[in-house]
């Protein structure tokens, strides 16, 4: 008895659950405090801008042949692009990320240490226009696009049915007009799902597009997003010809290292192989 | 005693050690999976370097009579740029993350789940010159801005002792050649520890910088570096009047959410306090 008693204490000590560890402070994802709050990602943006701006000019005075658009025969080993015509000229930018921070989403999310979510995201696009900022050098570079008589349609896969708090986001940070139907084209309107291509169709009935900005391949065609498009041949596709003389040249890309299909890849898939270094001291996990 | 019997499974279950969680095996981080790995990071690159050479071969026509180089008294109230004289025109390049990708570095950390360390990086200045690659459209402009008669030059932290080891980097990713002392500056060449305004100034002296490219800010002034700046001002001064107009007009920003002063600030440094938004849904960590 003396025996089992004294096991008592300690087995019911044993039994005691171990107090839960408080939750970590979440601290700002490393993407965020670069894109948001950095001097550099305010720097890459800027010049993103400066470069589209006068690419845009100076196009705008060499009336252009052929638009920026890929024809629907396309295929990234044999892309064309669609013929201009006499059609007005434009540029087609996405919105997020690319037009506008959104700023208010990333900070509840983050601060609350979550991580993405749909019907949050819906909820931002009816409720969360006024908490956003143009990305630095937007406002002035669409501005002076307008004043040279291209026309800025925004092309997003923001929600059709919330199209009106889209365009208040948009005039909000600066960036606007953005119209329904006019200038602004959504999820919804042509099409069907996140497939931009349809609606960069109907955009290139109207107009000729001699420039476009995005933070996602995809921004610029879907062929980009094929399911059977492993990391590293999208990137190549990107990086080597014919589609590596456009950026900077008629395709402009805006860094976002926060979202999006650019943040996939395991080791071997980011690393090649043929460049590998195993730190010669060693050492463990 | 039949109580205490029934207690004594239950007790000592409770009592044995639950196993160890196998560690969980490392991802590749986010801002390495876009700056390595994807279409997006890539085109990021090639549009920067697209940008600069274009911008050299215009500033190298009309010789300029200013550099892009800060003054000594310069302030970041009050800049002002390096007279040119008629020495002859160069850029400057950073080399880490600006010139060269240091994927065997990178992979090496990553994947046994390490963070920066600063002796097995001085392993890898020692022993890593084969696994790197140019960073994406790096190689073609650099030929492009020789082949126009400008002076390609490299400002580096890498350490002045294994300057052997950094020109074999520069020169295998192919965009060499790098000679230390004539077109390759590092530390502990002019002043002291990671400033790199000495040496900007020692190579001011020889020659008219016309473009600089980097990933940081300290890449084209230390000022900006300066331990007194805050994470929101620091991204003031970078976008504001006047630093705001050198971005792809002579300063040149590659995109790195790697490492570096750019991923630095809490919630309230990165996040405006007047762009902030709640989920009207409310939910918990």
């Amino acid at each position: 008895m003396l025996a089992m008693a004294a096991l008592l204490p300690a087995c019911a000590a044993a039994q005691a659950p171990a107090p839960a560890p408080a939750p970590a402070a979440p601290r700002v994802p490393s993407g965020m405090q670069w894109l948001y709050g950095s001097g550099e990602g305010g720097a890459s943006s800027l010049q993103a801008y400066a470069a589209f701006s006068a690419y845009v000019i100076g196009r705008a005075q060499a009336r252009p042949e052929e638009s920026v658009v890929l024809a629907a025969d396309a295929t990234l080993d044999n892309p064309r692009m669609l013929p201009c015509g006499e059609r007005p000229l434009a540029v087609v930018l996405d919105v997020d990320e690319t037009a506008i921070q959104n700023l208010g989403y990333e900070y509840d999310e983050a601060v609350r240490g979550l991580s993405y979510d749909q019907e949050r995201w819906n909820r931002w696009e009816r409720t969360g226009a006024d908490a956003v900022l143009a990305m630095p050098g937007a406002a002035q570079a669409l501005r002076t696009i307008r004043n040279h008589g291209v026309a800025v349609l925004f092309n997003s896969n923001r929600m059709a049915a919330h199209a009106d708090q889209t365009e208040a986001a948009i005039d909000g940070a600066g960036l606007g007009p953005a119209v329904h139907g006019e200038t602004l084209f959504l999820q919804g309107d042509h099409g069907t799902g996140s497939a931009k291509d349809p609606r960069r169709a109907a955009i290139s009935a109207r107009y000729c597009v001699i420039a476009m900005a995005g933070d996602q391949l995809g921004d610029f065609s879907d062929l980009f997003n094929a399911r059977t498009l492993s990391v590293p041949d999208r990137r190549r596709h990107a990086t080597t010809p014919p589609f590596s003389a456009l950026w900077g040249q008629g395709w402009f890309m805006l860094s976002n290292p926060v979202y999006g299909p650019g943040l996939r890849g395991t080791f071997d898939e980011v690393f090649p192989a043929d460049r590998r270094w195993s730190d010669p001291h060693g050492g463990n996990r």
